[in-house]
């Protein structure tokens, strides 16, 4: 690998043989619900803990993967999972009830792309066959213990974004049929000063640009290789900075081609603000409404760029600043 | 990769070209002082919190690694890092303040040997050059967030263990002079129903006697094999649990041979009750005194076996038992 790149080439291209995306009420009422696998109407799954809805989402989630590659959970070497709760327990505690080998990750929203990354590399090089990569997010549980919990009823600014509940879970494999994992770019921490934990989009911008070029610069490609390049949760406020940031460092990418999944996942007439957010946000549109669009071929090359706000309720007591980072995914067909 | 392993065995031997070891005040009153790069005389380490202080002996373990291997920032590929903080924030910050791209992980207190196993892969397949992997904790910002601020002097059972203060990081190369990474074996999360927090070793021990038991299996290996093989933190009561469930399980390992890095890092008048534990208890001592022994020639072959408890104080509040995980990495000379 040469010296100051960020990026992996995978020779070997990885396959997503399968994926899948559960998603919760708010999101059977949204514009991608029907690339869902499995809605709730029930917010609560049945569980007595917002918490405990979250785990079981992630499990169906990676359990439907599975079950769409015509596997067996003892077929899958190693589970890749994330999420925004605190010591990740959604992930530890699906791990548990899947029994796969657990590869606990954290990059806050950023998780999707970051085990993706990491389950393309490990198929890539050989040492898995099978790894199921996975990420969730509950809007009740992630409010609860970042800002408010959602009983209080509490006003939001115009800035802020509403978590996705839901999970999106994927199985990469050596062989097999479907979207190919072609390269990953590893994000920096970057950190602008900004410490407002009701404008995060504003925050991780800057993270995705940083990203994003060096995508480019490592690989040597242009942006117009890609028919789609996709942020993760930037929302409203955070694309047009992203969008703005690339157009001063010259790195011109068409208005229809730069999306953000934080932008697409809801109806314009859904109360959230300035859009999606959460670790289920790229997880759920990528596997389930970008997958769909890769296989059925309308999109043939993507570039998936999701962006995590790495902060804690205490790091912003403490009055730090919010440290971003974003990991890309390039999928072609 | 074989259906149903889960150890990769590393062909091209990744080099631990470096290792540090940053400790507090009670680690320089430890059994193995002598084996630490950076000691500190005061808790806070000159911040404002207890968080902070976790930070920034992160950095100084990350940067003293770096620099004994004659390299810069510049020069690593990629950062590994995960800690016990909520959002793995002492991880996060210390990303932000080295620059490097950055793939945070969590497994507790096993992940000193999950960012070992993840960062010997990246350089071992060729994704990477020179990775840094690295882990941290902190007596009282842990205490403070799954028990009780130190502050307050809060009685403890005979079960209970001492968080280590300290961060430990090792620079993993293609080339260069050191101790190599052979094989790593990860772990499947492993819950018998135990739920008291303030008793992690025994919750723990069987998730380490599966990981070795994995692991011997996987490498068709006998114990033997290994001049040493040495648990995290499971403490005095984790570590008979461990050693009587081996024995039952027909795994001879000798009693000199089988040890727990939470038994060795204080001397026997300080009062840490059951011993050393948390993130840093594993990552100081091998990347302290184990690696000291094997680059003296003393030791030629180690297993490091670090266990982590899964748990938030929330699934705890939730009546949740505590899952557990542990990861091996074999270190040959």
């Amino acid at each position: 690998m040469l010296k100051g790149h960020q990026s992996w080439i995978f020779q070997n291209k990885p396959i997503i043989i399968s994926s899948s995306a559960v998603g919760g009420p708010f999101e059977a009422e949204g514009a991608l619900s029907e690339d869902f696998d499995i809605l709730h109407q029930d917010i609560w799954v049945g569980q007595d803990s917002f918490e405990k809805a979250e785990k079981v989402m992630l499990e169906q989630a990676c359990q439907k993967a599975i079950d769409k590659a015509n596997l067996k959970k003892e077929d899958i070497q190693f589970l890749l999972s994330g999420d925004l709760m605190n010591q990740i327990i959604s992930s530890s505690f699906a791990a548990r009830t899947l029994g796969i080998p657990f590869l606990g990750i954290f990059g806050a929203c950023s998780s999707s792309m970051q085990g993706l990354a990491l389950a393309a590399q490990l198929v890539n090089s050989g040492a898995a066959n099978y790894v199921v990569a996975s990420a969730s997010s509950h809007n009740s549980s992630v409010e609860k213990q970042f800002r408010y919990p959602t009983e209080y009823g509490a006003q939001k600014p115009p800035t802020s974004q509403w978590t996705v509940t839901g999970a999106g879970a994927s199985v990469v494999a050596k062989e097999g049929k479907g979207p190919r994992v072609t390269s990953a770019t590893i994000g920096r921490v970057i950190d602008m000063g900004l410490s407002d934990p009701f404008n995060m989009g504003a925050a991780m911008a800057p993270a995705a640009v940083e990203t994003i070029e060096a995508h480019f610069r490592d690989l040597n490609i242009e942006p117009d290789y890609y028919d789609l390049i996709a942020t993760g949760d930037l929302g409203l406020v955070g694309h047009q900075i992203a969008a703005d940031l690339l157009k001063e460092h010259g790195v011109i990418i068409p208005e229809k081609i730069l999306v953000d999944c934080g932008l697409m996942i809801y109806k314009k007439d859904q109360p959230v603000i300035a859009g999606g957010s959460g670790c289920a946000c790229s997880a759920t549109v990528t596997y389930g409404h970008f997958m769909n669009r890769m296989n059925s071929g309308e999109l043939k090359k993507i570039l998936v760029v999701a962006t995590g706000a790495l902060l804690s309720p205490l790091s912003y007591q403490q009055k730090e600043s919010i440290p971003c980072v974003a990991h890309a995914v390039s999928i072609e067909m």
